[in-house]
């Protein structure tokens, strides 16, 4: 099969990629679409020391068990459900887990994907292949009202434009929190102006220590240190994004302002889904372009330019 | 008055130190004694660029108010009580507050100190001088429990068997949890082993990620990286401790392992006060260095070379 293969040091197209073989409790997804996400940016710059075929945020038609020949998305996460972590109920920290084209386990940048059929949902009719492909960077977000509840009428500052607070910010909005993104690009920043949230450029910021949450979705040493000027004492900070190797960071404002820091990862599916069935969220804007699957190799020489804000590889028809 | 004061450059003992004049609310309190800290030391290396007489564990006799004649200990945080933080009920976030013996206010190393009326707490009979010293240290352990509910039946690893440690562990094993101290001195986890609480030298410890709650009172970069060990995922790391300047950390594990980070500062005096006069915790055994305020030079010496737990400075006799 066709597939966008990393060998450790370069992507390659290849054609000669074997279907993936199911193993027990997988099924077989024909993959229709597929979204490029930060973390492949990453991944093909050595993180987790990933090889194989990437990708994770995907849309497909499952072809056996109980989905067969439905639209399905899948969680990333594939579990043992047996070790004492998974039977704590927190399967996403299963220490023996891979993930889907980010650990161990090949993705979704290729003709078909291997999936555990648990970690599949049925996709509504209502939703369409690109919708679908935000499912699981928006369960993501969804994951901060799950972690942090009675998010209504809290002040929430947003840190980061880009694919992750575009989705964060709608989210904590419908969550009835009063939001506010700050970023460092007017074009990113009017699209959510454009969905009824306030927004500021980082330029003309002025950090109040007055919010009750803060969200760094920027990948960037700059969003902790700014995160703990805009915080309250006993204010709370949503590391949504990571930062590469060992930052240099003053971590005494933490215990001066007993600020929780909070890490955020994986999040539930169905509230993502459900939103974007009821179109409360809008994800459609985010999709900058789209490539054939032949293309990929182009695609992600275009998103790691940073113009696009959601790249999608189209790789089937229904 | 006799008095240790701190220039910005050198402790010199001074015995031309004018009585404090206590502002509207403050009441004088002749200093029976106090307790050298941990911040102290920070202190006279320039930490917070405090000036004046340093000083804020003691125990004295309140000259006037309703605790007239009586023997008193005092929170250290001196706020407004007026503004939106101190109304939001966190007066020990107070943007303008002033800390004794630590930011703007002088200290207890002197015969007397002036402290807030609202601050002060008698001090039972059942209760000695030496103990009650321990009050103010005593109630930032009680603070663990404050923040973080539901202790009982937690897997909790004290890191660090400092003076800190030694007040956080005994208090989280008797709010039910289950504490192991991982220090680095075989004396000083002696003293915790007398108490029942179970200590591994931190040479033999094996990290398993198995703890639901580590409290990092190191004051140590190497607290931050061990504690991210011995969690579990979605466990909570409390920061008792801060590290200097800005530490090369990394915060992958943060996201990865979806831990909670939650700094922990000043707590509550009353369980502290009634631990102590219940006989619930001891820590008379901490004490293994006192001084005459004459001495006190020599004790901040003695103290920086390491050797003891706690050093007491002895002013006046009741």
């Amino acid at each position: 099969m066709l597939g966008l293969f990393f060998d450790g040091l370069k992507l390659s197209l290849r054609s000669d990629l074997p279907v993936p073989v199911p193993q027990p409790g997988e099924v077989l997804v024909r993959v229709l679409s597929a979204g490029i996400c930060e973390t492949d940016l990453q991944l093909i710059r050595g993180y987790m020391g990933f090889r194989g075929i990437l990708g994770h945020e995907f849309v497909g038609i499952a072809e056996a068990g109980r989905f067969a020949g439905q639209r399905v998305v899948g969680e990333i996460n594939c579990s043992c459900h047996r070790c004492p972590t998974c039977l704590a109920g927190l399967p996403n920290h299963c220490p023996t887990r891979t993930v889907i084209g980010i650990l161990g386990h090949d993705g979704a940048f290729a003709e078909y994907i291997a999936v555990p059929e648990r970690n599949l949902h049925a996709v509504p009719a209502a939703v369409t292949n690109d919708q679908a492909i935000f499912v699981e960077p928006l369960a993501a977000a969804f994951q901060i009202p799950a972690q942090i509840p009675d998010l209504a009428g809290r002040k929430i500052i947003v840190l980061g434009d880009g694919r992750l607070g575009q989705l964060c910010a709608p989210v904590l909005q419908h969550s009835g929190a009063s939001v506010l993104v700050v970023g460092k690009h007017e074009r990113k920043l009017s699209l959510l102006v454009r969905q009824g949230i306030q927004t500021l450029l980082r330029s003309a910021a002025q950090p109040d220590r007055s919010a009750d949450v803060v969200v760094d979705c920027t990948g960037s040493e700059t969003g902790i240190a700014d995160a703990c000027q805009w915080l309250r004492p006993r204010g709370t900070l949503v590391l949504k994004t990571t930062v590469a190797g060992n930052p240099a960071i003053s971590w005494a404002p933490i215990v001066i302002d007993e600020l929780s820091v909070v890490g955020s990862r994986c999040g539930p599916f169905p509230p993502a889904i459900a939103a974007l069935e009821q179109r409360s969220i809008d994800v459609t804007p985010l999709i900058e372009s789209r490539y054939p699957l032949s293309a990929a190799i182009q695609a992600f020489d275009e998103v790691q330019q940073g113009s696009s804000l959601k790249a999608i590889l189209q790789i089937a028809a229904e």
